[in-house]
């Protein structure tokens, strides 16, 4: 898989790049059927909705579930992003979003790398995310909205917003978010919302304004979330416990491209728990 | 105006009916302006969205707004209402709702009719919501959600959620929900919500199951909703305020169909303020 030079173009005007069913129904379900036993885990790594008992988030994973791990190595994702970003990938975070039917709650708009650079100190914008589809995502269950071309904002002042769900955010003032969907089109086009069958995927830039309503709907909307960040531009604080910003920073070495069809080894460090040392946390600046 | 077979078809199976542009941009103007004073008055009439200065609805400007009290006999909206139903109409309930830019808040699954007969004591269905678009209404700005069908079951047992939101509201079980949108198609059309331009009209019956989300967008969604009982079918109790449920029951006598563009004269009893009486409740159960 290699982009063409549109989907360069594109991605440098908008901000992400949309790959309808770029996973099978077969390698989709392979994840789809490892996730209720994920949410239903008593552990620090599931972040619940504000008063439910739906998950919001589930972290890391990859690090403790054979199929995750697979795919956080799968190349359909990391390869794009490295050529995209033109260096090697560590994986700085690895989250599974519930957005669950009738519970999921709404996320805020916000730009993922303010988070990176407010309380991990990443040093520039060299990261990427990637969402992956597990199930359809429709008008009804919450999809991601995007306000297009807003990553080539940069940073944007953000405020640290610990009230409005259970997940704390740094979330964007409405009268800049205003702007930006003007600038981008207003009601024609200053938003837009992929959405797809389970197996879609999207990639879209760190600084990319973004934000998803609450689901209302009788469908689950789960999507797996990959934060990828160049080698080079690793965090430079552990304030947040590793299974939220990791602090292994060595490359990702892609599986083959069947890796979620067939059976390959993979390593699961925290299979036994997460270690004391995930929890521990510090102001302190990392040197170089 | 008169609906054709086809129209009484589709009310029948699916229990709305959507008309885009059934307004002029200049009529829908004529209403928009009035609407920012009526939002700013600091009366018991406004409902504010829970932590939040923004209006989430306002009742009963038909009895103390020009604009509004002509809307409120507009043939455009009474005739077909009263062709549906086969009798004159009383206004029930009159509401300008806000689902503002940013703070607009969801409406939980409720049926209209469960609130009207539980606290009203409406004796049947024979009702009939209108909503008019004051703004357009798109995917990002919290549209209608209904189940196509979903009046066919008739009164559903609920429960009266007094919490979520700044407004008490009679809402239905989320496994009922499911098997609702189930029913009705699922992910291939157990929800559908009517999008379109701002003088677009929607009718739908009192007991369609329905919903909204919330407005994460930049773009107000602000709607007019008209809800109309047969004359014979009226209240049998005052338990909540004549702002919220009207007890005047004289049939609406339709204006000329151009009385948003000319000048009429209308009656507007609560133009000096809300009467003391309509503030005045009572959980006893009006004689026929």
């Amino acid at each position: 898989m290699k982009l063409s030079k549109e989907q360069h173009n594109n991605f440098n005007k908008n901000g992400y790049l949309f790959f309808p069913n770029l996973f099978s129904q077969e390698e989709i379900q392979y994840l789809v059927a490892a996730v209720p036993e994920l949410y239903k885990r008593r552990e620090e790594y599931n972040y619940r909705e504000k008063g439910s008992d739906a998950v919001r988030t589930n972290f890391a994973a990859h690090l403790y579930s054979k199929p995750f791990a697979k795919l956080a190595r799968h190349p359909r994702m990391i390869k794009p992003v490295e050529e995209l970003l033109g260096e090697k990938l560590y994986m700085h975070q690895f989250k599974i979003n519930g957005k669950m039917a009738f519970e999921g709650d709404i996320w805020q708009w916000h730009q993922d790398y303010g988070t990176w650079v407010n309380d991990d100190l990443m040093p520039t914008e060299r990261a990427m995310n990637v969402a992956i589809f597990l199930d359809e995502v429709n008008e009804f269950n919450g999809p991601l909205l995007f306000i297009p071309g807003s990553h080539k904002k940069g940073v944007i002042k953000a405020k640290h917003d610990l009230t409005t769900t259970s997940y704390p955010l740094w979330t964007l003032d409405n009268d800049l978010i205003t702007q930006l969907v003007n600038r981008a089109g207003g009601k024609n086009g200053g938003i837009i919302s992929p959405k797809g069958p389970a197996g879609s995927v999207i990639i879209f830039h760190g600084c990319l304004v973004h934000a998803s309503s609450n689901n209302l709907s009788p469908f689950n909307r789960t999507s797996v979330y990959l934060s990828l960040c160049t080698v080079s531009n690793h965090i430079r604080r552990f304030k947040r416990k590793a299974y939220i910003a990791h602090r292994d920073f060595t490359p990702i070495e892609c599986l083959p491209d069947d890796c979620l069809i067939k059976e390959y080894d993979v390593n699961l460090p925290w299979s036994k728990g997460v270690p004391a040392s995930a929890l521990q946390t510090s102001l302190k600046e990392l040197s170089d």
